[in-house]
């Protein structure tokens, strides 16, 4: 059985993480998701808690019918020290035999500490990213069609778009 | 819709916890079941990391056949300072509208924050204790019927009782 | 009784804080003043120490002969977590009952938490800037209209302004 | 001019500590009082945080028509680290010549650092004694008359007896 | 070339120490030698800092003739969190192969991280102890015999007894 | 006898250092060299452990046969905090009597605590920069004349350069 951890800080969780989270799933037995940065909230890049962003991600797989014994949702809070993350991040989660990603520091990380590092399968950048979403929230411009429903949901009973609005001025 | 969280360390997770789950769930829709000092591992009180507590939670409830869409488990650090503790579990879980605790701290702290708190239902804590079985482990004895299957699965797979029985000599 | 916070980073405190604490103080029974960033010191932006503010907001607001027992000053170290930061701030100061804030992080963080914010009173901030009267001393040119006597004393007692050309070079 | 820093934990503060005050204050110009592990609350041994406490000082010393500019209360967090701690105490407060202490470690770490200690003024401890009114407060005994009139208004505005009654069982 | 990593507190590094030293120096080409809990001092059972305790073991080797290339002294903190504590030590460290420690906790943690582990040596526990040399301080019996001679220096120059005595009473 | 500390980050230990370390010994009796933000690795400008940094100085400064019993290696963890910084310092070092450093705030906190600092001899600044050996690595250019012959093994045996052309995406 593979058990394989993608992470990302889903700042919000939209289209093109969802694209990953199945190619992902077609790849291995169980997928653990981690939530990075999971402490951070209320500021430009980071506007969603980690309990918002856990409940996005339920929201949006629970919508695609993924079937739940598929997957785990894992909050991982930042170590100060990159030499501690992986540590960290093994202590938080059940056990895992392969990691999904893309960035270069955790591809690292990983690799240094012996275990097995897969690239992240690619999905359409330019049309689904993090960054662009916040930007059209914070320019008063349409983002809803670029997250799956669930998260939509989420943000709007967390009034997301006006703290990201508020908290924007702080950077 | 009533969101209701429940926590507890869960070192580790037996059939007294799992009644206790079962009898919430009666009574709420969502239950956000928190992995209380989810940082700790390999000390005699807290042998397991939050990692593999999750696992536990896990696999004992899908072996229940519980409704997957039933529940989320969220591994919750301690702050070192009590008064910081509700606004961290409020940052990391999905929202809730009522804790369940016995804990007269917990209780304490989620009542001055305004927040609803029930009782937690009583199991047979003369049966189901984990100091119980974690001695059990210690000593050598049978342990294995006071936790459910899946969570005597994992404490084989990380070799939990010999782990409990290296540390515990440090405390 | 009415008892309002008003917190800034008072690096150093000057003359147009002085307006807004007149101004509040009229609107209030008591005052809490809160030193944002109270554990950073020797830095270009953040040169003196949460104890040394402490001392100017002292020196200043006896000087203009406001009744001391209208006004606490608390120091009040940041938190890495936004999300902690209220918590914070509550357990570290008296009980208030509205906040005085112009920065709309700190609007956002206080609201989502249910505290009544106001609108911090104007002053004229392009005569009256902590970054102009940092910017002055570094250039050596003339700062002391700018601040009230009693922190001019405090600035010069802790040898400030050579304290504040010596770090700049690190930033 | 004398700045005597005087560092208790003041759980609560009671009339011993008031007695300790007014002999301190006739030694020195201005009395600094350090409110010692301001993190700490809701515990049976730190019930009350550092906010609350800062409270009790300032009604109890404004009660006793003490001069304000006699004195200013700085609440202190503790460190993880002893070898910090004189330093932390430093940044956080007016400079100050002297320290009033009979705490065996506070008076070593000052002493090592090259600041001049003075022994505390004694009281009578058989009376007063915040274990002491814990205790009683623990037991619905009367413990009223042990602390000043401000005081006892503070415990009752926070539920301060309850609170204890709550957390004591989690010690 | 084995380079190997032994970990002890050293309050004080006496001679039993230096026997283990000596022993494991015998079987390896370079030896390690961290000080665990370095951020620890001025209590009772952890009276030295780091640096003193690094001074004492430099003197101590040193006066041992013990070629200076065949070993490397190295402090290191605590982690809050046993899963962090083995990625710590190899952070701070230089390459390692194996652990000499006969602590259980650090056995396992090294063991689980999948590095060698030997037992560490025995020496007469019942005459060289660090509790025992630090009790006889405290008694003002003779202990200086239980401790090389650079280390009694050390301890002189710092004024250790005195300190010891003084922390005490604080714990 | 004159004990000096001499800070940097040594993010790699190249030969201006060596050029300086030679000038400091050729001042004192024993020179402590400090490993600054000892914590931090796999970053564009922090690429190397604590640990291998320490091992770089080591086997850099026994090549050019400097006798052993005039220097000590120290990692720094930073403070989160400069007014702690000295302090910490001095917990983790043996005792010393002047601090070497051109770095303005370094000098400015030692000034400030007391303690004698004198000017950091300069070397060719031009020639030797770790900021220029790092960029050399990352454009795949020659880099290994500017440092010990020992620092570029250690460099080669932890893979150091892809280490930094991996993690240096992330800044």
């Amino acid at each position: 059985m593979t058990r394989a951890l993608l992470v990302g800080r889903y700042q919000p969780f939209h289209k093109g993480h969802m694209q990953v989270v199945k190619q992902v799933l077609s790849e291995c037995d169980l997928l653990i998701i981690g939530i990075g940065s999971a402490q951070c909230s209320h500021t430009g890049d980071n506007p969603f808690t980690g309990g918002e962003r856990l409940m996005m991600i339920s929201e949006a797989l629970s919508e695609e019918k993924i079937p739940l014994q598929r997957y785990i949702i894992v909050p991982l809070p930042d170590t100060n020290n990159n030499s501690l993350w992986v540590s960290q991040v093994r202590a938080l989660c059940p056990p895992f035999d392969v990691v999904y990603t893309r960035n270069p520091l955790s591809k690292r990380l990983f690799e240094e500490a012996g275990i097995s590092v897969r690239e992240q399968p690619l999905f359409d950048r330019r049309r689904f990213s993090g960054t662009e979403i916040r930007r059209r929230m914070i320019a008063g411009e349409s983002w809803e069609d670029l997250v799956p429903k669930g998260v939509e949901r989420v943000i709007r009973t967390v009034d997301g778009v006006n703290r990201l609005k508020g908290v924007i001025g702080n950077d």
